[in-house]
């Protein structure tokens, strides 16, 4: 892991005074939220593979900052409007922009790095970038409605769930690998891959977070462990679960969860119960299924150093604790 | 104006055909809301500016309809957002998407009609035309949180409530011209010259919106008169009634407004005030200047049956009763 934490080191900054640069562009009273947002940190995941994709694929050249960070813009206008939909009080451990700024603004500076991020694509000149980026918002928005349409259904199986999270969370990272991709004018067949290590990789990720909302040491998370049940989001630990229940117990809790009358009791009884049943443990294990699948697409790409930091990527993911 | 009715007649069809079958590609939950803003009707300015601009300079075929039809998706994305934003109940004479769909529902269909709209353009290629509406989505947001910022605000004037208009209207409008010229090859001259006819046909028409707002007849518009001055919205007929005022009066008004304790009685002596001292035909003047720089820069473009309809359509703006 040393070699990916000392390219981190690296490229971060760099990474940083490119989203900063950007922001200043905007209107000022855009631009805080832009900043507050950003400042918070995250991972800067959808840049950096990008940035690796790109030239695991024969770009060279620092042009690639631009782009990549589009793809960090992106997901923080779908950060903000979704604390705004969930309600969500705290955002990487800062409160939530809507909150500080007031729905009207967040929403408005939402849209407007929406439409910084497709300025900054469109000046690359491949259209195809700009059909890929739209189509992931597009399909994240999709999702993230799919999701609370779905908020307290008790009919809810991993099927819906699967396309849930393909939606709000997956397609946006394969738009990131794709754009690499697309930057390094990567032939059909190739892009295919990187789109396919983007769409395993995203979803994979997505069943970690899932997961971890219920496992012991979800504190580290900065929000409150069963933040999911709490808000109704009905995850495959909690539909693995409520396949563990009698016809009865399911039905009750099923009625319980609809009604939205869960109190904490009964919310902590079941995140003790997802625990001690290994459940957090199998949706780790779907996660690898993933993971194997988004390495196997990687491993048709050229051999590179990049290769490599995302095979360590992978690994994180597999590996995260937090 | 017997041209443009048969005009219209003609080609709204199929533009609202087009509208409904891109919208079929959507989400049902996402489509649903769509539709609801959709077919409450509206003028379909932006689309037809689109025609009328790509044909005047020689594109031809139906392929232009696509296109198009992404200004009014982009149109309504900004409609339901900012129907959020003012809390508006009515839209086009209808409830509000936000009111029946819910905030979270419309936050996202938002979204996803600005997605669907980038798409769209980047189907045609031309990734100057997704420069320029991505550019204009900013603009928009950046007006709009301006406007926001300014409600109540007793230090805004005229060349603070230009900027803004020019944000939450104009750009739109000439992006939707720019578009029809890029659509047609157009040289950076002509580019320049719809642009300007876009504008300053923007401009003009908020000016007439805003006028009409303290109109006498604005019971046509669907919506209650001195919806602005409710909303704390200080437009130019406000602007130019404050500077008919005794310092004195001026500033007990603005305090009024600054603290949003005017009541109903006042806001109706307020209009008819606007009404008496002539304000209304003031700001319609103000109206017809951009008018004219609009019609300047739309004879630059090649004489063709469709400049004489844009020709009809600045009539439209300067003698529209509703």
């Amino acid at each position: 892991m040393n070699i990916l934490k000392d390219f981190l080191t690296t490229e971060l900054p760099s990474i940083n005074r490119v989203l900063h640069k950007e922001l200043e562009t905007l209107n000022p009273l855009v631009r805080e939220v832009g900043e507050h947002v950003l400042q918070a940190g995250g991972k800067r995941l959808r840049p950096l593979l990008t940035i690796l994709m790109s030239r695991c694929l024969g770009r060279t050249g620092d042009d690639i900052y631009p782009l990549a960070c589009s793809l960090e813009f992106l997901h923080s206008a779908t950060l903000i409007h979704d604390d705004i939909l969930d309600d969500a009080h705290i955002r990487r451990g800062r409160q939530s922009a809507h909150l500080i700024f007031g729905i009207k603004r967040a929403v408005l500076a939402g849209d407007a790095l929406l439409a910084l991020a497709n300025m900054i694509v469109a000046r690359y000149d491949v259209p195809s970038m700009n059909f890929c980026v739209a189509e992931a918002i597009l399909k994240t928005a999709s999702g993230e409605v799919e999701e609370i349409d779905n908020l307290r259904n008790p009919e809810m199986d991993e099927a819906a769930y699967l396309e849930i999270i393909k939606g709000k969370t997956a397609y946006l990272i394969q738009a990131a690998c794709a754009c690499g991709a697309m930057a390094a004018k990567a032939s059909p067949h190739v892009l295919s891959m990187a789109s396919a290590f983007g769409m395993n990789l995203g979803i994979a990720f997505q069943l970690v977070d899932d997961a971890l909302d219920f496992a012991e040491d979800s504190k580290l998370l900065g929000k409150p462990q069963g933040n999911d049940i709490r808000e109704g989001k009905i995850t495959l630990p909690l539909i693995l679960f409520l396949k563990t229940l009698s016809e009865t117990e399911r039905g009750q809790l099923l009625q319980t969860i609809a009604r939205d009358s869960l109190d904490e009791e009964q919310i902590l009884d079941i995140i003790s119960s997802v625990q001690k049943a290994g459940l957090v443990q199998q949706v780790r294990q779907e996660a690898d299924v993933y993971l194997k699948k988004s390495l196997n697409a990687l491993m048709t790409l050229p051999e590179s150093f990049e290769r490599h930091l995302m095979q360590e990527m992978v690994d994180l993911v597999k590996t995260r604790k937090f």
